[in-house]
């Protein structure tokens, strides 16, 4: 069914594209038209689309016999998810000095572009809301799509800046934020949000657009908990595969040990090292050198932390199930299959 | 009267940042509610509050017994305009590699920033939209004022979109796009829209929420071309100052010639170089170096750049009074007074 879906998605791409370009033909010449376009089909269609997919799978658990018309609403919909994830995508890679993603060179590394992806980012953003407006000003959720997404982005900003603040530049990483606590502040707000509350709020606010029974806010507040429990064992996944996860696969190559983050890997290595273990990661987390970066990994060597990662992913991934269980009003399928697309995920 | 309305926004400002750090008091440790409030404190309210000033004196021309609770209004829209502002100049001063803004560093060059600044540069951005929400979102313009914000966004990021274009990094200029209509076409997508057609519109809009008889549309319809123009002065005296201007009195360092831009400046000398001058301004144009610089200022100054400009700018002036003399329905002081605050500008 998401393969279903992912297609779907894929095979619209081209139309908002087209859209896009289309409404700023006669404004720009070409060689900034051209560069638009790059833009947007170099950062948005080439990952997983799981969020994007999430959207149409909730929308259509709702509405079941959804015609032609109203799916591409929650096509659409799904794009704007991407989009919005292509925007921090782009940014994110500039401030953690990134090289690659979704296997290939990061956008502002490219020769061509540089700094200039940062207002590429922009664009991205800016764009969802463009997609919003022509397709969705004229029904009775426009209001709500808006302000969601400015809601959930504040979110995300947040996280990020919490996420940056760790280790400021020039300087070593604040260490005393480096607790279980400070980590799932950052994970609930710089992901859990936008890749997992974001794209099921947007399945059934859209789904409420047609069906006067469904009651948005009861719905959400019932998932909610457990979509952030999701995003929070999402990110620790990624924090895992930052350090362990085959670079080929995982379509980039892992920076947390020198950017000095405030990663699940730290927190756990710090709350079990020893003390001369502890000398030794104070002493060379962060440091974009080699070998600062091989003591960092074998100190998570010697303390087994690829185990305790299998073992916290078995515990999650039963105490997530036992969440969903327990759902009363909410649909148990959408959030099981949300769940079973990332688990044990090798990217 | 702008004196007055100055300072009305700067006795609201710390109320502003009040309301966003309590807002987020309980979400976010003190580390990071103390940047975020240093974000704000040092990237919003050290212009000229231009931008800010201009949305309440037309505010107040189309409502001019306003009380003080739609006053307030109008200085939080006034604000909103410089948030949009600080976001802008954050990211471009990363993009500029600029040294100065407004008499200080630039955030990105603080030594304990650096490149977190982009994420700081959303943040700004975002704030808009909250403060939209808290204190518009039971008004009948609440949907209207924010999608003027996305629309003039969308121009301001596609105009710097051009204006990034004409020299990407790693190459020499296009200086294919060196042309005057190239040149018209950045100023009015980066600048004008923001900058001039904006604040006005805001304040229009606010009228609107108060008098049923005021058609907005048919009032910017009129005034339009004319911030435009204006628009498009402005931002020729900032090329001219980018170059020509005191950097104490301007807060900032001019980067244009090394940057590469598509400057008024370079676009007359173009014009009017002979081959070997044109020769030189070619190999020279965009090269960071004093050596290169100071050749091209030298052809400029050979060229006569400099009263080029006043005579520019007497003409430019005498033809906005002019266009503003014209107006049927839109109040003439507010433009007046606005082209009064930019004649002759030194910052």
């Amino acid at each position: 069914m998401s393969e279903n879906y992912r297609e779907l998605l894929l095979n619209e791409f081209p139309k908002i594209v087209e859209e896009i370009i289309n409404s700023m033909k006669t404004k720009i010449p070409k060689l900034a038209l051209d560069h638009l376009k790059k833009n947007i089909e170099y950062n948005v269609p080439h990952g997983k689309l799981t969020r994007g997919i999430t959207v149409i799978e909730t929308f259509k658990s709702f509405l079941n016999d959804a015609d032609s018309e109203k799916l591409k609403k929650a096509i659409i919909l799904g794009w704007t998810v991407e989009f919005l994830q292509g925007f921090f995508l782009v940014a994110d890679d500039i401030m953690d000095k990134s090289l690659m993603r979704r296997g290939q060179t990061c956008w502002y590394k490219l020769e061509s572009i540089g700094e200039i992806a940062i207002n590429d980012s922009f664009i991205l953003e800016n764009i969802l809301y463009k997609l919003l407006k022509t397709h969705f000003k004229n029904d009775k959720i426009y209001l709500e799509l808006m302000n969601i997404f400015h809601k959930i982005s504040w979110k995300t900003e947040m996280g990020q800046m919490l996420d940056l603040l760790s280790t400021p530049p020039n300087t070593t990483p604040n260490f005393e934020t480096f607790t279980k606590e400070y980590h799932e502040q950052i994970v609930n707000l710089k992901t859990a949000y936008y890749s997992f509350y974001l794209p099921v709020a947007l399945g059934v606010i859209l789904a409420s657009n047609y069906r006067e029974d469904l009651n948005t806010k009861q719905l959400l507040k019932e998932a909610k908990p457990i979509l952030l429990e999701m995003g929070k064992y999402f990110q620790i996944q990624d924090d895992y595969l930052d350090c362990y996860g085959d670079p080929q696969i995982l379509g980039k190559i892992g920076t947390d040990i020198q950017d000095g983050k405030c990663s699940w890997l730290i927190v756990q290595a710090l709350e079990i090292a020893d003390e001369n273990q502890k000398q030794l990661l104070y002493k060379n987390y962060s440091h974009d050198s080699p070998k600062s970066i091989s003591i960092i990994k074998k100190i998570y060597q010697e303390l087994d932390l690829d185990s305790k990662f299998h073992t916290y992913e078995n515990v999650a991934f039963e105490n997530l199930e036992k969440l969903i269980e327990s759902l009363k009003i909410f649909p148990k399928e959408i959030l099981r299959n949300f769940l079973l697309k990332i688990f044990k995920r090798k990217k």
